[in-house]
């Protein structure tokens, strides 16, 4: 997608430099900053401190840490040790065990002296099928999107949570890629002549306490794409007043009964569509599906420090003092951080939570949507050699 | 309740110099700061700001603004046109408007030449009614409390959303006073020897964008309160794993069908109070309660702002950079804000949601608890001579 009008994507293999680059995330929106990774360490660190994030980004980076182990140490030694620690960098999304899983699937097999070489070739393919992939979610989602009836005429206007936008992936994205299909359409039907053009505007959560939604809005707003920010909060609220008419949410994992890990608050946002009886729809790469585990209960939960939630990051405000007062125009200030309460406060800080299949409307993968239920991810499973962990309760 | 090892209230009136000393609450928890009212329009200021805010506060601090009012000049015309410009300073709160309504009915009828005397004496004692109110809804609360059993033996567990802690009020607070009142009996029944004196745990819910949640763990923390400050969005996991046994949570405004109006985001956790079988209490004067509103539709839902989301305020962090770097210790830094996104990134910022009765287990007032229904109002305003809307259906 574009940043400042250039296409790119959020990593890049640079295998004849043995170098990965990638867009630091932890820096957006507030700076626009592009880091090389030279070595595993540096991948494992890219992952953990968020510098990568999106269950999808984060296989693909794995892949890319494996890679550049393989040019230091091709050993079956070294590349099990390198997966095992790069593996162990983050507990929740399972796209990066699965990354893993079909890197060493190829390279373990293959003669040492051709693994480095390789590593790079398989880690390139694993960002295209993610790209391609996403571009599928696209298409499915968009037809979800299309048998939806904004009232009264309004542009059809969908909620999101976290970003689960192409900053998440290697491109497109999972939840927003049906938005990019839609506006993509919507921009060829008027230069055909159209003058009903379905437009789509986004309802973003901000997402404390990393306010991934910030990339969200970023991200839209590099496109062009009509969007509004709000607290998490406010999301319960605008659904009852029927200002929403699906919410999209990405996933960082789905248990075998169709139970969704995925960032903290897309629960609170489910039970808003239940309530209101508007669709939830949950899109992510087959890749996200773990079906060894049996159900939401089994997946574990990261507790991330507790200065996520204590700090916050954004751009000087030169002008300091009663609520409200801040300058407009004061974007341009030096990156800054104020601490909200000190460090003595006792803070939670689980990162992802768990929706219950009952409150999902449906899976959308890049094979096409179902159900979220044991039966409808078998179905999402059939043919990829992967099949589903037998019910807990059977 | 204590500051600093002191005990205090929000707001208190000197008539001898002619004003009123509030805590500036758009300062805390990063300074605390005392500021002095000696005018209508700073009352005004006080309450559009959000110097002092919680819909019982709000109307008592709208009382003394009438009384500063009546120093000036209490004619009719006068005192009439200072009651509606304070009126017009919040929308959604109707015990602006109860307290202003109380004043002028003991006002009007005065000989003008008392009146601004009478006027300190009446602000006063609504004053003093908000604490024996908050009192009882402590008492109320507790008995509800002592009803709940944690399971596995572990300390009782509360959730609350905003301030509806002492700072909302004059004194004690609304969905905090049972937490007042259990912590209180907990330290007698300690002091005399009681070895299983019932200990509770507050769950902190941040409440952006005004981070009201802050407030809540500033007071807990003065009083020695156990509590764990969470993101908004974790307010679901929390409950859905069974962490929580009540939400407690304050209004600004009760419908005459039990439908009721508070700090945005409310409605999600009374959802996931609902999809958990906790109980989720409304804890409120009877104030609050508008018998003219049919139901929650009918409540104005104020839109604040966009730079409060856009704007983030605390403390200074030295340490610029990386997220997660921020360094401990570093609470002493001055007073600074930070800008989340530019100020042309489109905001939506309303400040208020409805929960629908359905999910509301019960509304305790200074009068007793009662089912959040059209026939439970009644009751409570029963003898009041307050008295509810016919339904909006019929």
């Amino acid at each position: 997608m574009l940043v400042d009008g250039v296409p790119r994507r959020t990593i890049v293999g640079r295998p004849g430099a043995g170098t990965v680059e990638i867009l630091d995330q932890s820096r957006l929106p507030h700076e626009v900053a592009w880091l090389t990774l030279s070595t595993p360490d540096d991948a494992r660190r890219a992952i953990a401190s968020m510098q990568v994030r999106g269950a999808p980004l984060i296989g693909v980076t794995a892949a890319y840490g494996l890679a550049l182990a393989a040019g230091d140490d091709a050993s079956d030694a070294a590349l099990l040790g390198a997966a095992d620690t790069l593996a162990h960098t983050r507990p929740t999304a399972v796209n990066l065990r699965w990354a893993l899983d079909r890197m060493l699937d190829d390279l373990l097999p293959a003669p040492p002296g051709i693994r480095g070489t390789l590593a790079w070739e398989l880690a390139a393919r694993l960002a295209d099928a993610d790209v391609e992939a996403c571009l599928a979610l696209g298409r499915h989602g968009l037809a979800l999107l299309d048998a939806l009836e904004p009232p009264g005429g309004r542009a059809l206007s969908v909620l999101t949570h976290c970003n689960a936008g192409w900053l998440a992936t290697v491109d497109r994205g999972t939840a927003l890629a049906p938005v990019y299909a839609a506006v993509e359409r919507a921009a060829v039907d008027r230069a055909a002549g159209a003058r009903d053009a379905r437009g789509v505007q986004v309802w973003v959560s901000e997402t404390r306490p990393r306010n991934q939604g910030l990339l969200t809005a970023w991200e839209l707003a590099q496109q062009g794409v009509p969007h509004t920010l709000v607290a998490d909060n406010a999301a319960g609220h605008l659904i009852r007043r029927g200002l929403v008419d699906a919410v999209l949410v990405g996933a960082d994992r789905i248990a075998a009964n169709g139970d969704v890990a995925n960032k903290i608050g897309t629960y609170l946002k489910a039970l808003a569509c239940a309530d209101a009886g508007i669709p939830c729809y949950v899109l992510a790469p087959l890749s996200t599906i773990d079906p060894a585990c049996p159900d939401g209960d089994a997946i574990p939960i990261e507790e991330r420090p507790g200065d996520e939630v204590r700090v916050v990051h954004g751009r000087e405000v030169v002008t300091v003092g009663t609520v409200g007062t801040a300058e407009p125009g004061a974007a341009d200030g030096r990156p800054a951080s104020v601490r909200l309460v000190d460090a003595g406060t006792p803070v939670g800080n689980p990162a992802f939570d768990v929706t219950p299949a009952r409150l999902v409307t449906a899976l959308v993968t890049e094979v096409g949507a179902a159900p979220a239920s044991r039966e409808g991810v078998a179905r999402l499973l059939a043919g990829t050699g992967r099949e589903a962990a037998p019910s807990r309760s059977t």
